[in-house]
């Protein structure tokens, strides 16, 4: 398989999954210049993802998914001994619910506004103006709970890459104390730091 | 089940879709004000949503999901025979990618700041300046296909739900062809325009 990433874009949570799933072997990590909309090899990504976004997968089959939402579970369900997915019944409703609300109602209303550079300054406080409600919400869900589902799973990965971005638009966890608690200590799980800290590095040296 | 709506709102989705799976007998919509957060029979809504929002679906086993990602696959899974989600494999997820599209990028990037009354100018217009990249992505989709997938499914239904806002906000699906010609074909559908028809009169009566 290849996924398709940009260094500190969404695409984190599917490094995030192929790590914690063991499944390095098993994918190809491409790099895309969503500026330039290349790939490392100088091939037009719009012609593998018309809407030149990250990530994309191509999956064994040769299909190209988009959106985190039908990625993290398609690379969960590669690998089932990992158990980042419910396979099946209300928890695997319980995962759609989450991988939705964390791209509809965190990613793209809150931070895709604020990180963008062509967001103008309403859009940006539009944005800015509805985390608070959507962050409390997520701290009431994570009070005494670990992870989003009863254990770790793609949502908390997603998660995780969307939180990652706070400090770079001035959203401080620390207001969420259960959300600040949760992101603390899924960043410390061995392969999620990993995945965070090469990111970074990528990121940096571009 | 219980399925908690509001006219003309996302919720729509779900309504074509228990109409299109002939499980009118076992779902009971039920009506919320979301201005007041209340149900038809003055309950709190919030206490079984806090986000607030519709629709919200209560399981046969009394479990509540939110988000039509996770609702919309949930009631097309317990009507099988109505064929209205592929039940696995690079279709399934194929469904997710969809879902995850209309919610994510149509429905919360442009649509929810043009319907809104509290988004601010500049929301609303960062908002219009992401229609048509988006719009035309779908264009180029429907081009040649009848649904999004290979027959029609709950994506078309939420697709249906969203596209239905664009008079009211000055999005003419005209500009795009193969939308227009989709959107003209999927609420010819006589389960389609039954659900619209009676959310319209609900809408206009309040």
């Amino acid at each position: 398989m290849d996924l398709y990433f940009s260094p500190l874009a969404c695409s984190l949570a599917s490094r995030i999954t192929i790590y914690e799933a063991g499944a390095e072997s098993a994918v190809a990590l491409q790099r895309v210049d969503t500026k330039t909309q290349t790939t490392a090899d100088g091939a037009d990504y719009r012609a593998i993802n018309p809407k030149g976004m990250v990530p994309a997968l191509r999956t064994p089959s040769g299909d190209v998914l988009t959106e985190n939402a039908a990625i993290l579970p398609f690379i969960a369900d590669q690998f089932p001994g990992a158990n980042l997915a419910p396979a099946s019944g209300i928890e695997r409703s319980r995962l759609a619910q989450w991988l939705s609300f964390i791209g509809s109602e965190l990613h793209k209303t809150v931070f895709t506004p604020l990180l963008s550079p062509k967001a103008n300054d309403g859009a940006k406080t539009y944005a800015r103006e509805a985390a608070p409600g959507r962050l409390a919400y997520l701290d009431a869900h994570l009070a005494g709970r670990d992870y989003l589902l009863d254990r770790f799973s793609v949502a908390d990965a997603y998660l995780t890459a969307v939180l990652n971005w706070g400090p770079f638009v001035g959203v401080d966890l620390a207001t969420w104390p259960n959300v600040a608690a949760y992101y603390a200590r899924v960043t410390a799980r061995p392969h999620v730091a990993r995945a965070m800290q090469e990111e970074m590095g990528l990121f940096k040296a571009a």
